[in-house]
C-alpha cells in the first residue's frame, strides 16, 4: 500500500540526530546532487543557517515567527510586488549580491539595488517621451549618454528607466492600474545619447503594510528611501547596468533604508536654458539631470568577477576551487 | 509633496557601502530596536545571511531563484499546508530547534519535529476513539501512559495525536477534504492512560508538488518519511512534548528526509491476545503499540534549556549574555 520509491542509493545510516551532528547529516543527504556549485551552495547554507540557530539559541517561538514572516512574505507577494526582494533589499542582502556581481570597475559606472518595482511591462518609447501621464508634476529633463571604458559611445543600448510619480508611489503601488505609468524602454541612438522627461524625484517610505513593514517598525528603523531614478542598461556584449540616480540634498541621502546611495551616483540637477529649451522642447526653468553611464565589456566583468571571487575565498577555513568562475567544495 | 516622516533618530551617516563595509552598516541601523533579544537576533541573522552571500559569491540569478523560490513556498501554503515549515523540516532546521528547545533530560521521552500536517481542528475524544474512517486499513491499538520524572502518573494530559491513513495520506492532502480524519484530542485518565486505535503507519512520501519537492529532487535526496504517529503532551507545569512513535524496522528508519528518528522512539508492534482483546473491545490478531512517555517538570526544562545555552554561546567569539534564559550581545 505504500506511494514510496525503493532507495536508489546507500548513504550512511543516521538516526539520534542532535544539535551537535544534525549539520554534518544534512549535508550528506545534500551532497547526493550532482552539481558541485549546488553542492558548496547548500554547504554554506546549511552551516549558516544552523549557526544562526545555535548562536541565537532560538526559540520554538521565535521559529514560528520566522515561518509564518516569511509565508507572509510570500503570500502578500505578486507579479507586481515582490515582497522577499524588499526583505532582501532592507536587509543589505541585494546590494552585496550587487557589490559581488558587479565588482567596482575603475572608469564604469556603479550599481545599485533593483529594487521591488521593476516590471517588465514598459512601453518601447523614443527619446523625449514623456515618463508620466501627471501634467501637473515639477518636470526634469534627463539628459544621458552611455560609452564604454575606452570612452567610444555605445549605440543601441536599451534602457529601461522607470520611476515613482511626484508623491513618491509607483505605477504598481496603484491598486486601479491598468497600464504602465513612469516606465519606459528608450534606445542609445548613433551617438549614445538619450533623453526623457521625468519628474523631480522625491523621497517615498517603501511599502510598510506587508511582514518586511512590521520588521522595521520592530527595528525602529525609518522606511523612507531618498529620491532617485532607476536605470536598468544593457547591450550584448558588455556587463548589464542596474543602477540608480539620486538628486543630491535629499533629508534621507545617508540613511537608505536599502543602502542604495553611492557618491558617484548623487547628481546635482541643473535647470533648462534657452539653448537647451530649444533642443529639446522643454520650458526654459525646468529642472534637468545630466549623467554620462559607463558600460563595461562583458568579458572583462566577467574576468573582475572571478577575480574577486577567488580573493573573496581564499581565508575560508575550509578549500574551495573556483568553477566558471563561482566557487565550489574542492575535490581531494 | 513627500509622504515621509521627518528623521527621528541621529544614525551616523552611511552611503558609498560595498562588500566590505554593508553588514557593519545594516547592523548600526538595525540596533536602533529597544529590544536586546531583536538586537541579538538580527545581529546574527545579518552577519550570516551576508556571509553565506560573500562565501558563495552568490549570483545574481542564484539569487532570484532564491527569491523565487521563498516566494513559491509562501504562495503554496496555507492554513493546512505549511511549505516553510517543510523546507525548515528538510534543511533539518526544525530537528535541531527542537534539540535546543527541548534538551535530552536523562529520563524524559525525546521530542522530534512537529512536521507540517498538525492541524488545530482535530475533534475532543475519549479514549478507545478509532483515529480513522476507513474499515479496511490495519488496524493498530496504541496504549499508552504518562508519567513525570519521578515515575509518578500525570492525569489530565491533552494528548493531541494524528497520523497519515493506510496509503500514507495526512487528511489535509485531500482536497476534498471536509473535516478531520486521523486526528483527536485525548486526555490522559487519573492512572495516566489514555488509548486509542490508529492505522498501522506506513512510509510516505513529503509532499513533492512544491517548492520543497523541487529542492530535493536538485538534491537527489528521496522523500520518503519512516511511518510513525506523531503525539503533543501538553499539561501547565510540564514541558510541552511534541514526539512520534516509529514502528521498527521501515525500510527509511535510517534516511528520514527531516531527521526525525531517534532510537527511543522507534517500537516493536506486538499482537492484541485474548486479554488485551476483552478489556480494549478490539479483535484477537490486531496489531499493538505500547508507550510510556515522561513529562518533564516546566521548571526543570527551563533550567536545562538556560544551562545549555550558557555551553552554546560560550566559544563564541564575541561577547554574550543571557537574559531570561537566551543569549543577547553583551552591553560593555
Amino acid at each position: 500500500m505504500s506511494r514510496c520509491m525503493p532507495l536508489s542509493k546507500e548513504i550512511p545510516p543516521m538516526k539520534d540526530l542532535t544539535s551537535d551532528n544534525i549539520t554534518e547529516n544534512v549535508k550528506i543527504l545534500n551532497n547526493q546532487t550532482s552539481s558541485p556549485r549546488v553542492r558548496y551552495v547548500f554547504d554554506r547554507l546549511v552551516s549558516h543557517v544552523h549557526d544562526f540557530v545555535r548562536e541565537t539559541c532560538l526559540s520554538t517561538e521565535e521559529w514560528q515567527a520566522g515561518i509564518d514572516f516569511l509565508t507572509a512574505a510570500g503570500q502578500i507577494s505578486n507579479e507586481l510586488r515582490s515582497e522577499m526582494t524588499l526583505l532582501s533589499d532592507t536587509l543589505g542582502v541585494s546590494l552585496l549580491v550587487d557589490a559581488i556581481n558587479h565588482p567596482r570597475h575603475g572608469k564604469a559606472t556603479e550599481g545599485t539595488v533593483l529594487g521591488p518595482f521593476h516590471t517588465h511591462d514598459a512601453p518601447v518609447a523614443e527619446s523625449g517621451y514623456v515618463l508620466h501621464e501627471d501634467q501637473e508634476a515639477a518636470k526634469l529633463l534627463v539628459l544621458c549618454s552611455v560609452q564604454d571604458t575606452s570612452g567610444e559611445p555605445v549605440a543601441d543600448v536599451v534602457c529601461d528607466v522607470w520611476e515613482g510619480d511626484a508623491y513618491g508611489f509607483y505605477d504598481v503601488q496603484n491598486p486601479n492600474r491598468i497600464r504602465p505609468d513612469g516606465r519606459a524602454l528608450l534606445r542609445t541612438n548613433k551617438e549614445g545619447k538619450f533623453h526623457f522627461t521625468a519628474v523631480v524625484p522625491v523621497p517615498y517610505p517603501i511599502p510598510m503594510d506587508g511582514p518586511v513593514g512590521k520588521m522595521l517598525t520592530l527595528l525602529k528603523r525609518h522606511p523612507n528611501r531618498p529620491g532617485h531614478i532607476h536605470f536598468m542598461l544593457r547591450k550584448a556584449g558588455y556587463d548589464n547596468l542596474i543602477t540608480a540616480l539620486y538628486p543630491r540634498g535629499d533629508p534621507y541621502e545617508t540613511s537608505d533604508p536599502v543602502f542604495g546611495v553611492k557618491e558617484s551616483l548623487v547628481v546635482d540637477l541643473g535647470t533648462v536654458n534657452d539653448q537647451i529649451s530649444r533642443a529639446y522642447n522643454v520650458p526654459v526653468g525646468t529642472k534637468m539631470l545630466k549623467y554620462d553611464f559607463v558600460l563595461v565589456p562583458e568579458q572583462e566583468a566577467r574576468e573582475l568577477r572571478a577575480k574577486r571571487a577567488e580573493e573573496a575565498v581564499k581565508n575560508l577555513d575550509f578549500d574551495v576551487d573556483l568553477m566558471d568562475g563561482l566557487p565550489v567544495l574542492a575535490v581531494d
